[in-house]
Order: C-alpha cells, then structure tokens, then sequence
C-alpha cells in the first residue's frame, strides 16, 4: 500500500500490524550486523595462496633485496600491475603499505601544513580556514580526516552521475578557501553511483577553475569490484586531466585491501610526476619504506590486469547474491510503499537507502532494539550530521545470506513501523 | 707519533708520505660505502624462515581473522612477545606496521597538533614554537621529523653515560617550549652509548620538572641488538617512571628492523594506558589496522623472549666481526696520534669518531674522492650542523669484512693527512 494513500484506520491496522511482527522479532533473540563494510572470510580465501606463494623466491625486475629498508616508491613490478587499475603510467605511481586510508592522511597532511614542494605552498600559510566539498552520502572516514585535520566540510549532493558539478563549480568560483573534493567515482560509498563522462570529464577541469593547490581526493577503492561484466566502467581522470593540463590537480587512491587481504593488503597512490616528487619527500620524512616483500606476494597472486579480473570475477560470485538478497526484500516490502527509495549497485560494497526524511535514526533504533545492526545514521555525512536523517547505509558482505535474508525481514519492517508512527503522528 | 710532537719538517715527510698512500688509494679505483645503518644480506638470511613460516596456518589467541581489517593496536601474542623488549605491561604496548620511524612521526604529530586527550592540549595551543632537545650526536630521522613539522632542535651534549642532565634538567626548567627529548637509551645511534641507571632514572623524573605536555621520546632501537653477551643493560625506563609517578610523560619506542627484515618487520610502541587511548584514538583516524598476518610470521619466527635472544646471538656473530676490524683499524693507525677520539660500542649499528675541529668534512670528501663513501659529515646533528665539524659516523654492517678492512685503511688515512695539513697549515 502506498502510505499516502492508507486512510488514518488503515494506519492504525498497519501499525497494529507492524509492530506485532516487530514484538516477533524483538523475542526471537536476533544478533545479526549489517555494519560492516569489509570482506566474508569466504572472500578473503579466495586469496590464501598468497601467504606461501613466495616459496622462499624474493627474486625481482630490480633485482633489489626485497628484505631490507629502502624503496620509498615501492616495487616496478606492482607499479606495472596497478597502475593500470588508476589509469596512470608506470612512474606516476607509488606503492605503499596496507592502507590507503594512511595515503590519503598524509596528502591532506601534507598539503594542509607542507605544501606541494615547487607546486605550490601549504594550504595553512594561505591564513583561511581550508574547506573540502563533501559529495553526500559518502564515507565517513574521509569525513574523519578533515574533522582531525580541522578543515572545514561543505556538504554538496551526489546525482545518479556523480557531484552536482553545477553546485561545486559554483562553490570553487566563489570560495577560494575550498581546497579539496572528496571523490568515490565507482560504485562510490554508500550509493554504488558511477561516475558520468561528462562528470569525470568536469572534474577534471576543476584544476584549472580552482587555485593551483586545489585537490581532488579521487578514491578509486571499487576501481576493479564490480558486481557483473556489464557494470559500468568510469573514465580515467588522469587522461582526461592530461587532455586539460590539470594532471597536477588531482591524487588517485587504491587499494588490495578488497581484493586480496583486507588488513594485509597494498596501497597505491597516483599522481602527476610533480607530485609524486613533493609527496614523496614529505613521506620519506614518516617512514625508510612499505613492505616490499609482501608487494611481490601480490605480483605473484594476481600476476597482471587479466589475473586481477579473473580473480575479481570470484569476489563478485561472493557478493552478487547477497546484493540481490537485499534488493529483493527492499522491493518485495517497500516498492510502492512510498516509504524509501534505494541504490541498486553494480559494483562495491554498499546499498544506500533513503527513508521518509526524519526517520534514519528511529529505524537504525528499532532495529538494532531487534537485534539489526545497522551503520549509525549520519555517519555517511559530515560530522555525522545527515541534515535530512533519512539515509542509511548497508553492507551485506559480511553475514550469510541467510542472515542477511533475516536481517532484512526485520529491516523492512523497521521502516514500514517508523514511517506509518510518522504518518499517524501527523494525521 | 703523536701530532702535537711533531716538528715542521716531520710534519712535512708525513704529509708527503700519507699523500702518497692517498693517490695509491684513488688510483685504485676503490668503490666502498660505510654510510648504510641497515642490516647486510647474511643477516636479512638470518630470518628467510619467516616468509613460509605460517604454512597457512594463521590460528591465533583471540580466534579472530588475521586477514581481515581491524585491531589497530596488534595481536595479543606480539603484545607479548615484544611488551618485554620494551620492559612495559602487555596493555602498554601498540604492534604497528613495518616502521617505528612512522610511529615516531604520529606521536610528534599529534602531540604537536592533535593533544593528548584527556591527559593535555596540543603544543600548538600553547601558541609558542615547540622545542626539542636533541643530544647529540644523534639520529638524523630524529631530527628530520622535528625539522619537518617547524620544531625547533636544541643540542644538548651526549655524555659517555647518556644525555648531560645537568644541562637537560636545566633547559627544561628555563623554558616550558620545551616539549620532547629524542633518546636512543641503548648503543646510541651513532656513539654507541649506554645511557646509565642514574641517568635513565633521572629522565624518567623529567616528567615532574617538566608540565604534562612534556614527552620524552624514548627510540629503543637496539634494545637488543649487543654484540657480546656482556654488553650493559640498559634500566627499565617505565618502571623508574611507575616509581615516580611521571608514566604520561615518556613514549617507548622499538621494531624488527634490525631483528628480522629490515623493510618487512614490524614497529611497537609502548606508553601509558592514558597515552595509549588518546594515542590510539589519533591514529585510528589514518588507518584501519596494521598488517597482523606479518606480525603472526613474527611470532612464528622468533617465539619468546628466549628465541628473541637466540636470534640476536646470530646477528652479533655476522656483525661482531665487522665492528672489531673497524676498531683494529683506528687503534693501529690513530691510537696516539692526538688526531681522533671514537666509541668501542658493544652494540647496535654504528662506530663514532671525532676528529679534531673543523675537519670531518674534509675527512668525508678525501674519502669520497679515494672511493670511501661516508654518512655526511653534520648528519649527526640537528639541522645537518655539527658545530666543531668532527663528528663522523661509521656504519660497518653492510661491506664485507674485506670491504670494511680496505675501506678503513683509505679512511684512517684521509684523518692523519686531513689533520697533519691542518697543523702545517697552522704552523
């Protein structure tokens, strides 16, 4: 039944309703978690070979001594295979450690209170509050740096397409205080967008609209997770930035951390020549080097781009079920209800689901008071704070897909219960 | 023959016959380099064993996925196995990824912009320019780090039983900027010195001289790494600080650099339980988690305390060697001459020698110019400045013992004809 359409007797049958099947679930002592944005242990498997796969053979291009310090920059070999996954050449990229949430610290770190070397001074000496565009819902922990590193958040809308690139044009023309872009082009958390051409092809020319210390944060974490073959692949912002001569104007971020070992993994940075140099000096000031052994471990798992696909399409037969699990209870239960709307991805980890404005919370509440664990609402915004309180994020990746199925049961109920509590309450 | 006893026209016969034996030397087309403070190749061998350890075996106490995110501050065996290296409580201690060098650069950091949570503010709100002392000579990184994030370096001599107290105690009192002391407590790096009980003990005192933002930074680099089994301890400095009650005030630093691969190990930190939360909470803002499957092979590998120190033995028989043919080298030559002091360390990485004022450089460059590559003369002290230029850091791990016996003989050689041109010159 549509919500709107349900007479005030009707609702209150509905509620009656509702909240006997809530009681249910409340007594059926659930414990079930749709939080977590990370690897199945059946996932990880898919990549156990690499724990032995050196054989004792550290042999490399460089013939280096993979077992000491050095090699800020990480290993040619996994140069090669990962640059293609950012679409950048060979020596516009570096590999690092496990995580690229450490990468993108120390960017913003180091633009923020050290500048770009011959590119540019910090943005601290500039005097201004530094401010970061914010496309919204998007990943809390990008939203955590700037909140750590006390830069400003401005909140703009993510369309089907990507950013509103009209708002964040109009923002950078008016404020040049706005330093930086937080960007997810595939399957971005938590909606699953893709970015447009015509969006990556606008970003790209944000460099020459913006100061020259503006950055785009382009965190291409899915670049390689889709869902199906068919899924839609996003531009190469560096090939369209080369088109536009803004190359310096933005940093490309991936990882292993969902490919191979969520928490072993390799991090890779790309970025123009320009300033590969500056980050790299200011790395080398945290650290001698990443763990290049464990670089070559990754060569030798995924080998090259087809190995990697190959390897990816396994991580897709994982996860594609459970997607379809979530999307068929949110259509069995709240198609034509007029009570949500919600992303189906192709690709990622996540499906983002927007409830009646206002109700975020009570449904995150209700749900977790079921024994459903959702993400927090508001943590898809800056200071987690969704102005709306309608957006909820879920990450079926981890549970079963029986459990996934049983946490959606209660999930939709949860929003059904909420939204016609809302609607009896204004009546 | 002693310098200073030399007539003129001896001087003049020895500077003729050392010139000679320097023009032999560059003739030779010598190629060896005395600057690299990491492990050699036979050493990294040492512990080959760790790539294949865990057999796919990755069970460990808390039953938890190794492969997976999570568990910032490291796995409860490795808390362990290395809480003793540190001589701190398994809950005072946090396992990283592969560099200490980059724990170091967050605990500066955020004490520098972040503050210490509940226990104090960041110096920055102090509104002065923050101050370290640095007694040298000393470690460059160490040093870098404080260059890097605008903290200014105050020398500080190092004595034969640790940093000059009298003059720290003294610093700290005049002058509440003064926020860090950088110390390497065992076989300092680059003199080898042991810091002394009565020492240790009054650093760990500096907590009460000193306001709650003071922290000592306490790099215990080679807490193990002696190179005979009589070599000194070094005092406990978290039990001297439990004593008196100045446990906020220090953080404690180590890693398996130098104990298993240099650029694969694994980094810990040891503090407070106070530390350790606002610590923590900082750094949970940069990353997920560290590599726990590495810190497992570390486990594996090296066991406990008792494995840990049969593992160092076998370093120290690599290694022994290469300092005793350094040593051989400047008493057969320098012993007497007047021309050069040096350290006889009985552990860590490095042999310290000073020649007379205002010579190191030159000592570097004839070196160099004969095919002896040497750390750079200054690299020893805050800003690359050695105020008297004759500190020179010897680094003998990597050369064959045959490198290091033809590399000193080109060395002592450039100090006796540096210092004997410097007294014609004077004469």
């Amino acid at each position: 039944m549509e919500l709107n359409q349900a007479s005030n007797e009707q609702l209150r049958d509905w509620e009656k309703a509702l909240t006997e099947e809530y009681q249910r679930y409340q007594a059926s002592g659930l414990n079930l978690d749709l939080t977590r944005g990370k690897p199945s242990a059946e996932q990880l498997s898919l990549s156990d070979e690499i724990v032995e796969i050196l054989g004792g053979d550290l042999s490399n291009q460089a013939n280096i001594d993979l077992r000491n310090y050095g090699g800020l920059d990480g290993i040619a070999e996994c140069k090669a295979l990962f640059a293609p996954v950012l679409d950048v050449n060979t020596d516009e990229i570096l590999i690092g450690g496990n995580s690229s949430l450490t990468l993108m610290y120390f960017a913003v770190l180091f633009a923020h209170s050290q500048g770009f070397g011959e590119l540019g001074k910090s943005w601290l000496s500039e005097g201004n509050t530094v401010k970061f565009l914010c496309p919204v819902p998007g990943y809390d922990r990008h939203f955590s740096i700037c909140e750590h590193l006390g830069i400003e958040m401005i909140p703009v809308a993510l369309n089907d397409d990507g950013p509103d690139m009209d708002e964040v044009e109009a923002l950078i023309k008016g404020d040049s205080s706005i330093k930086g872009i937080w960007c997810v082009p595939r399957f971005s958390n938590p909606t699953g967008t893709v970015y447009s051409d015509a969006v990556v092809e606008r970003i790209a020319k944000l460099g020459s609209i913006a100061g020259s210390n503006f950055r785009v944060f382009w965190d291409n974490a899915y670049a390689v997770h889709a869902l199906t073959d068919s899924a839609p692949d996003v531009a190469s912002l560096m090939a369209k930035c080369k088109q536009f001569g803004t190359e310096d104007s933005v940093y490309l971020f991936g990882s292993t951390s969902k490919i191979t070992y969520a928490g072993a993994g390799v991090a890779f940075m790309g970025m123009s020549k320009a300033n590969l140099k500056a980050f790299s000096k200011h790395l080398g000031m945290t650290q001698i080097g990443p763990d290049k052994v464990n670089q070559l471990r990754h060569v030798r798992l995924l080998k090259d781009a087809e190995g990697l696909t190959a390897h990816m399409r396994k991580h897709a037969a994982v996860l594609k079920p459970r997607f379809d699990i979530v999307l068929q209870n949110l259509e069995a239960s709240l198609a034509g209800t007029g009570m949500a709307e919600w992303t189906a991805p192709e690709g990622g980890y996540f499906i983002s689901l927007n409830t009646l404005p206002g109700l975020a919370q009570d449904v995150v509440r209700l749900a977790a008071e079921a024994g459903v664990k959702l993400t927090p609402a508001g943590a898809t915004f800056p200071y987690g704070k969704d102005p709306e309180n309608r957006n909820i994020r879920i990450a079926p990746s981890v549970p079963t897909q029986e459990e996934i199925d049983r946490a959606m049961k209660v999930f939709v109920n949860c929003v059904k219960l909420a939204s016609v509590r809302q609607k009896l309450a204004q009546a």
